[in-house]
């Protein structure tokens, strides 16, 4: 018998449209670590009696039942009421909740008022769930067979709550679900189906007993390996060890990661060797400089960046040579070479990146199609240059281009001797 | 009584969080549109068994059931084999839908293969929903009381969809729905509450009949009025005009608008005019340069930008004097000033913009504390430069001056006389 979970999301805003519910993404990610799927999902708006009648049916058919929302202190905020008629209990002021609320507001130097006061009246006989981030607690209750949890709807809140109660709680009182372990490579350059093939053409005895999910978390993919039985937790750490020697540098992290961007993965690296990073871009129009400076800290590595989108600033702020643009065009290795060196010299930094492509929807000739791009980068020593064609949707090039451009300086800082394989797209 | 609509969302990539669910916003958004909302939303696994008894259910409780994704090719689309199952009828192969296919494959050049022809078999006397771009067709089945839609769960071929087939099906279906009408205005610069303040000090006469709502996009608000009675509708366009009037140049487009940025709203206006724009960065470093480029045809209105993010650099790339930051410090007024007349004359460009500020999380004083930020912006013959303080996250920070920077530029454009009255946080 598998745990079953339930998952019951309220809110006007997640009805109308408003709001995009990415919660359930993240009970999913949480519940999947530990072995868990979600059986049904349903989302209501803020109504008493809907809220009430799911609860009871939501209960009946599962172990667990996770309501998400409807804990804030304002009239349509109507989750602790909905549990309490659904568990035929009163609401009382909980004196755990009540002290929460008296310390949240003494932090904020705040008086509490009426509605924040409502945050405290639960259903009674429920346990507290710790809140450290927000002013309302989360609480449970046992219906019948099911566990019933009650979680904030703001994400922060709901962050911290699952990693730190809800999913030890649940790994406590359903020890079935230690059976499953999953665990998570951060890769960038291949695509879902190239990944497979590359796995069933070169490790063509992968074990049955280790699952292979993808996740597609542009520009990277994750790449899952779930074990549910004692074979397969004895060999995950081996196989794994083998997919990751497959993929090579193509795996930037193993584990999970909250790194979104490849410019996060290089800033630590030039921060270690104190060297600074410059851009010279065309097609991407900034992209790479705004990624790179989204980062805290990276003034220690980066300071100048230039934006020539016409041929006469590529001369002009890059001393890219009238007669190189004249002979082989702005999309030219010779053309993101020049730019590459000028950038080099007007910034004094130590690495480079220039790219000069087509993005279209106009703009292609027959000889370079709209998604061509010539990206030079490296240092002083040793500048390289590669064409590709990424024909895609031109803001979709622009974050391929750069993600691959960035990805191209991280292989040389470490020193990577392969040749990345990226696919057409990511 | 008003028209019921249950929603039920099925897909593996659904609950296993692999996949942000954005299609129940483009049914909320479409289905306010005319008036209706939905009641509940039940989202599950590719599992025959919980389909058929979801379909069952929840056809129970609703006029109208729109049942999204499960018609694909692969033995994990189900839609078709539950929703028959529900209805107690067979699968055949449905004539219209079958030339669909064909017609589908012979455009592609290619041969149907078995999996195609699945999306073929269809619940005997089900009605087609046309698809003009994909390979499944939707199709409908009236079971008791309930009007059952089935539709794609790829986005780009639900968006055609609901716009051209459901919208304008539901419409001739209930014309009660007629009733209830919405008018949307895009604004930029207030917040929810401030524009809430802001009607409620200056038009304490609003009428009943017209419900105010809001949907923040960021970095844009959209204000949406709605009216579902006879006097409702008589005095809409009068009191909408009103708001706008109110508003004044915070409102950006009035009716919906697919444009996300504010740069969307000034490439036109510098495109007529045959003027460019350029950009000197030192903390969004990149990103309105980035916001730019990412339309198509900017190249015809920028030529260049210049990210400066360390002192040395806005010396040596856009000669702003030594003096000049020794005295002011790189969040000045001074400096800002510089680094725009340093851009225009680098750039040839008409228009700039110039920003300086502390993105945080580190490097704040107590006089410039984070989130403060220098905006210049104008032409050769008006420079004008505003301080501002936004305290929120870094990325959020670079988001909010990218956009408030374009902004001013826009006002210029459009020869605003007003002054924006800008909230702290958008």
């Amino acid at each position: 018998m598998t745990t079953q979970v339930n998952l019951l999301l309220t809110g006007d805003e997640l009805m109308n449209g408003d709001v995009i519910d990415t919660n359930s993404v993240m009970f999913a990610e949480h519940l999947s670590d530990i072995g868990l799927t979600i059986r049904k999902k349903v989302t209501i708006a803020d109504d008493l009696s809907l809220l009430q009648a799911e609860i009871v049916q939501l209960s009946q058919s599962a172990d667990v039942l996770i309501i998400n929302g409807g804990l804030g202190p304002t009239v349509d905020d109507l989750t602790s009421q909905a549990l309490a008629l659904a568990c035929g209990v009163e609401l009382e002021l909980n004196p755990h909740a009540h002290l929460h609320l008296k310390n949240w507001a003494e932090r904020r130097k705040t008086q509490l008022n009426k509605p924040n006061l409502k945050q405290a009246y639960l259903p009674i006989g429920c346990d507290i769930i710790a809140n450290e981030t927000g002013s309302a607690v989360g609480f449970s209750y046992q219906l019948n067979h099911c566990l019933i949890l009650c979680t904030p709807g703001v994400p922060s809140e709901l962050t911290h709550m699952l990693k730190d109660e809800i999913i030890p709680k649940l790994k406590a009182l359903f020890p079935i679900i230690n059976k499953h372990k999953m665990t998570r490579m951060q890769t960038f350059g291949l695509g879902e189906s190239t990944l497979q093939a590359l796995i069933n053409d070169k490790i063509p005895t992968w074990p049955t007993e280790i699952t292979i999910g993808f996740r597609a978390a542009m520009p990277m993919l994750e790449v899952k390996l779930s074990v549910s039985c004692a074979k397969g937790h004895s060999i995950l750490a081996n196989w794994e060890n083998k997919l990751s020697l497959l993929l090579g540098d193509h795996v930037l992290a193993i584990g999970k990661s909250n790194k979104i961007t490849i410019a996060e993965y290089i800033l630590p690296l030039l921060t270690e060797s104190q060297q600074k990073i410059t851009v010279a871009e065309s097609c991407t129009g900034g992209l790479i400089a705004s990624q790179i400076t989204a980062i805290p800290g990276s003034s220690a590595v980066f300071e100048a960046g230039f934006v020539t989108y016409s041929n006469n600033m590529k001369q002009k702020l890059l001393d890219v040579p009238a007669q190189t643009l004249i002979n082989h065009g702005a999309v030219s290795k010779e053309t993101v070479l020049a730019m590459a060196k000028g950038a080099l010299a007007k910034s004094s930094a130590d690495f480079v990146i220039a790219v000069s492509g087509i993005a279209g929807p106009d703009g292609g000739t027959k000889d370079k199609p709209v998604g061509s791009v010539w990206i030079a980068w490296g240092n002083k020593q040793s500048l390289q240059a590669k064409y590709y064609c990424i024909p895609v949707a031109r803001q979709y090039f622009q974050q391929i281009v750069t993600a691959r451009s960035l990805d191209l300086v991280r292989r040389m800082l470490i020193n990577s001797e392969e040749s990345p394989y990226y696919n057409r797209i990511n």
